[in-house]
């Protein structure tokens, strides 16, 4: 059996705590992350606050094989990710000379001066391997099994899909989704003798609210193809039997 | 100095997770818990699984005043939060006479059977208080100070306007918000002045880019309005002076 490979998500950010901005980047790590074989365990959004952000990552790099933070590495006074990964890995701030050199080569010719600020995001944990920000220049970079990323939804994804190969995945998790107009306690009965009958597979049921009307949305989620095909198929026949009218939602990701 | 009230939020759900769907009940709930003067200092997404749940829970219902949870009280198989939170408070999940009644009445005359699936929606920890569900029926519950709400937002946003009495909040938290078309490196070491000169407000600043162009809003947060206007003046005079072109951003909360 393939081993899972798994992976946390912090969200470092009092604009998503204090309901002001919604976040964005946890859908899209969640989908990218799962079609490389890593499986999103775990997301916390964490304020702007240093032990906060050391007890989050300390309990979360010990859990999983893959630590994703963003947020908190531009260069204002409430970007503390830097300090806070170096208090929890207990490796000394130093200014590392590769960002520096980055950053004199983004601002050469440009109209903005490099200053101290500017300067202070080339400050990283003692031995960060750099990840590549494609769009504005200063990088993300990475400790150990932890990875640092910007908040700005783009520059994320940038500096995501310029590290996925350092990512090792197991088997990608594959699903089919079933949407039906009846309840979920109509169905529940045959849905749990189906999770029974597939230990393998995990089944989802998610009720929704939408024009006026009540409906659920199966998932079911596994690594093998074929078992999907046959439990979707046996979903079908049980919600059919139970007057429903089941349709495949084709997936989004 | 009045006390700071704190909240965590669980959101338990695996589609979450796995970027299948996006989750709203965060900013929802963020946001009124503010204006109730209780401040969300973490969020965290967990598994559909109980040892996930456990963990958090009892991780965030030591440190915080208020857990409030969303997600898996429904009919199904994969609804295990009762089963969760009964084992983080080490008492046995009971079948909740009143909630049996609320279900009697909410089904009968309804063309839908109350079957064993559906009556399991009324098994809780023992010494569960309810919560009003005016929506669909099934009531959320709590249990010392953690809150149990449903996932599906309509119903979750129903449920938490029927229980605000039970939170004791603090002094709410109030922002001022300025957006400008400089950069934040450009406007750091003045900011990071003023946040100096008012220790009592905290003030982010989040870069954005939107239509090709990047920008920075900057939030200034506190309890007194007068400390917030004096600052946010005194932050609009900087960004003019740095050649911005700073405008105070409306509250959408």
């Amino acid at each position: 059996m393939t081993k899972i490979v798994t992976a946390a998500l912090i969200i470092i950010g009092d604009e998503i705590l204090s309901g002001r901005t919604a976040d964005v980047n946890l859908r899209y790590i969640a989908g990218r992350l799962n079609s490389l074989g890593v499986r999103l365990a775990e997301a916390r959004v964490v304020a702007d606050k240093q032990d906060a952000i050391v007890a989050a990552l300390n309990e979360c790099r010990a859990r999983y094989d893959y630590v994703l933070t963003t947020g908190g590495i531009g260069p204002t006074h409430d970007d503390i990710t830097a300090a806070a990964v170096a208090a929890a890995f207990d490796r000394p701030l130093i200014r590392h000379p590769e960002i520096v050199a980055i950053l004199e080569n983004a601002y050469r010719g440009s109209d903005m001066e490099l200053n101290e600020a500017r300067l202070s995001m080339a400050d990283t944990p003692e031995g960060a391997t750099l990840i590549d920000n494609p769009v504005s220049g200063a990088p993300g970079w990475q400790i150990e099994n932890v990875f640092v990323f910007a908040g700005v939804p783009k520059i994320m994804q940038a500096m995501f899909e310029s590290m996925t190969h350092r990512l090792t995945g197991g088997e990608p998790l594959r699903e089919r989704s079933i949407v039906v107009d009846i309840g979920e306690g109509t169905l529940a009965s045959a849905l749990s003798d189906i999770q029974d009958r597939h230990p393998n597979l995990s089944i989802g049921s998610y009720p929704y609210y939408r024009g006026g009307a009540f409906g659920v949305k199966l998932v079911l989620r596994g690594t093998d193809d074929a078992e999907l095909d046959t439990a979707a198929e046996e979903v079908i026949a049980a919600l059919q039997d139970l007057g429903g009218n089941p349709r495949i939602e084709e997936a989004t990701a």
